[in-house]
């Protein structure tokens, strides 16, 4: 069986990710690729890469030749496109927020406009296989998680679907890669400014990815929660460590709680609990499509340390979206990704 | 005034950094500088640095010659010599964790070493300038802080020296250049071990630091505190990023707490307090003896993070050093840090 | 058909890159991995990695029930492995340099140390594929090729094998990640001392590498050639860039030294010379087995530069020697390099 | 005595460094400091710095009551306000190529737009004070060399003033940190971009630069010297290091070599000539006014590589300015750069 894909924003670092899984996947077939700006142009012109296929742009994309569709658009300017993708019967795969948010009201409180697709957003699933893999195999619209929340999400799931948390406040303080700032050039991204450095951004309840940790961790059980979040940029490439800070229920060990993850986590392919006394860095993920976990009990009260590293572009963004689509069309989930 | 000055281990970083400030001290001669390893070598032979001096055993150090001597030893080892230099009524500026913690029984518990030298223990003050200068213009032996509880102290004094937390429990997410591990090549300092990473180590309340940090706060006022500590090894040669998660007293703003701030910190050269809105990070405070502090409220409710960064080998080791120096011997304080 | 594939030396950064290959390699299957230091340990334990391999001496290594071994040993260190392997009649490829050079006393003068196995050298073929496909595909002993010199001999090949040089003196200013100093920390690998930093290192003509650099031009055609070689250390984790000066026949204007160099790796999978205004850097290779080359042409009296990238570790290392194997045992040349 | 002084272009990395150094210069006081994007905004505001400097634009600063002019200005943008300077009677130091080439009409070849004050150049002094101490003493209009070019004139002159080169052509591989790039955002110093790379550009006989090599080495002596030279950015902040290749008359043996070096710099406080068997890199420069410079003889036949380090942004830039500075009015030569 071979799938034919279309890419929209194919020259974003997700974009590109995407095309540089796709092209080693045993299924996949790239029909079209989508630039505004290098419509016209070769992406092995435009890029130190052998990939060498041609731009169009977005309106000129034969979207009903491809059994599906990923959008890497900014967001906001996600939610027409996929009207489109939809309308010509083609399955989406939106790496944007515009669709991670069950509730219109809540999108449009965080990102500040109006959703003008309310009726689709039942009908999306949030792409977090680890979660949501029967009805990601079904879904013709999955809304692909954010980075952060993809690590986030990972390392407090068994938590809060066990209803272990006995404080809802949960403090994450996360670091991510110059790469999740995207492409585009600008002051922070400049070598000088992000080099020897490490900056805060966005802290404390402002960061829009905190809409979607929020709801996500609501449906998982035991909300409301209420999570504080400090993004920091890294001078790396890539790459995403979260360190969360939460309280259990008392009388829970530390090897109690290994066991409720590996067990919360049998059968992943993608998700790596670290031995006791080794902790999660970004070289256990770097490239790979996986989340590397790992627990520390400060105290027998409770007080959990859990880190958690993913690749911000692969699990975080491209390599979860492929996950999601070899669900979506009954491959081996891991497909293309190993 | 020519201050005469000694220097034990003076090839670590701590060590060099001090000869690297004290050589454009305006008020300072170096008289001696050991290293066991390179002994009968010269500094300037060694590193890729101006700095011509010869190096001595500690043993054939003379000591009676100097008016004070700076301790950059590592943690334990510096106990004897400190007692000898005392012995030879010369003064002592500690840059090892030996003389910070006033009680013995404390030192032992987080050193796994009796402390040898408990008498020495009541004349030594804690060389935090913000919080003891009057007692660092009088004292024969300072004990100089951390670089992580620097950053910490300097973050939280106005809150606990005003009792306004109301959680005891203090989250510290700390990120440190490189340089704080030390100059002996390990696997975690190789290069390509640190590059494109960050590492989070000794995660929870097991980091020896915090028992300094405890003591401080205690003492402060409003405790007695418990801090969860994660520290974090950053891709960058120096620096540190201390990110903490407290709670306030509800009804207080983040204008007054800034003005609280401002307030406490009066006529402070080295602790400079961001406008609101922008974030501490590195850049702020590299190459520089000053502590840059920001804050952010997340709610109305108290939920307060400070980011706090200073350059780990300047006001977190020898920068801070030479501060303690000036003050004990009259000088101005920024004498050779400006 | 599977391959099966022992690894002396496992635990460097060759064979970790190795194994890393040899996991995902369509027909090979690791049958034993070696290291002195952690023999008895899990590489899953040792390292960040998925690779649940158990580490045995050397001495414990089943030799005999391996189709080829690969050799990741430090020069010198090979040759009476080798021996072993080759009376074991098992089929070996050395990464080191003691197969490299044919004539023992060449390699005595830059090794500093009699070669002791010299009988050895006339059945030692040198990998590098697009030089010796057909030797190497009858060989039974290959001689992988130094990472630098695999950069320089792809960069030049095509003029010196059509004897295009006027000047026998070559210069080559070669740029190295710190992995090509290997793994053992120490002063020059320290996270400190390489970033921020570029060391040249070994410069003129005294580099080991310069041995097997003019032994390969010499038999390309047109010598004898004399390499200057200047290496430098870069603040990078892999990748080597070599940029080279040579001077070529008046008359050969820049596109006909293109079109000679497309004509002479025509069909190479992983020589890959840029447009024309394009210039070679790491990221065209990183983490490729590809070889990039870009050609400017100073001036109309041929002057020209060369610049040649490749991952140190996989073309400069363990990928070509996975290519290597792949031609050994008739497989496709590409088999688990793309 | 205290000197005035504006500068036109205060928030490039060259304006901001000048700014740095001139705050602790003990005898300068910035009188006014430009910004056409920034103007009405203060300095400290704009970066993470402790200057509180308000920014005027070009237009109205008060340049008839400073002492002196600093031009941070791009390359051809920098002759209009030159000249204004100068009509106003005040001291102008220039930090762009616009005066530092003799004859107009070599200006035009290469900046590709005519001068427009050719009657200034003859004015002008080329600001090397190695070369040139006398003329910059008497100086109303200082041309600060470009950075490559002072790293390669310091490296050559002592032979290129004996006359010791026997092959005119000379090599240069020069290296440097991606500040020389400026502050504006690009792709090129985007972080992800510049990052675990090293990038030739503009490589054989095209850098701009190349014309103020050619014109100072044929003045020392010896020439008409032709540069090939091959700059490449680095994933440092900042710091030039050049290789150069060069061939020496036979019977200079490495000793005599050195001792014209020494003899040469004798009392320069800014050159220094590390120890033979020393090789200059970054790390001997960087936040100095220093030019380190290593000598390796490759054999007995004269082939020399000099290697030359410099922090890009003080000799290469605001250091040398404030040392002409220095001379223009009678200070300490090193005043405010030790």
């Amino acid at each position: 069986m071979t799938i034919k894909v279309g890419i929209y924003g194919a020259t974003g670092y997700t974009g590109y990710e995407l095309i540089r899984l796709l092209m080693r996947h045993p299924a996949a077939e790239i029909v079209f690729a989508t630039s505004e700006s290098y419509a016209g142009q070769r992406l092995s012109d435009l890029y130190a890469c052998p990939y060498d296929l041609s731009l169009v742009g977005m309106a000129g994309a034969p979207v009903a030749g491809a059994d599906v569709v990923f959008l890497c658009l900014p967001h906001t300017a996600s939610i027409e496109p996929v009207k489109k993708v939809r309308a010509a019967g083609v399955k989406a795969i939106d790496l944007s927020a515009d669709f991670r948010l069950a509730d219109p009201t809540v999108y449009e409180q965080w990102y500040k406009t109006p959703h003008t697709a309310p009726e689709l957003l039942s009908e999306a699933v949030y792409g977090l296989p680890e979660l949501y893999r029967d009805a990601i195999r079904e879904a013709d619209l999955v809304a692909n998680p954010g980075c952060y929340p993809t690590s986030i999400l990972l390392a407090l799931y068994p938590l809060v679907a066990n209803d272990l948390l006995t404080d809802r406040r949960i403090i994450v303080d996360a670091k991510s890669g110059v790469s999740g700032a995207g492409r585009k050039p600008s002051p922070a991204t400049h070598f000088v400014t992000a080099n020897e450095n490490i900056s805060p951004y966005n802290v404390g309840h402002s960061h829009r990815h905190i809409s979607e940790m929020e709801q996500e961790l609501n449906r998982a059980g035991g909300g409301p929660y209420r999570v504080t979040f400090s993004p920091h940029l890294l001078p790396v490439s890539r790459g995403i460590l979260s360190t969360l800070y939460v309280t259990v229920q008392k009388g829970w060990g530390i090897e109690q709680l290994a066991a409720l993850y590996r067990k919360t986590y049998a059968g992943e392919r993608f998700v790596h609990l670290l031995p006791l006394g080794k902790l999660a860095n970004l070289h256990y993920v770097t490239d790979t499509n996986r989340c590397a976990i790992s627990l520390t009990l400060a105290d027998g009260d409770g007080e959990l340390i859990v880190c958690a590293a993913i690749d911000n572009l692969l699990k975080g963004a491209s390599g979860q979206a492929v996950q999601n689509m070899n669900l979506m069309f009954g491959l081996d989930e891991a497909a293309g990704l190993e």
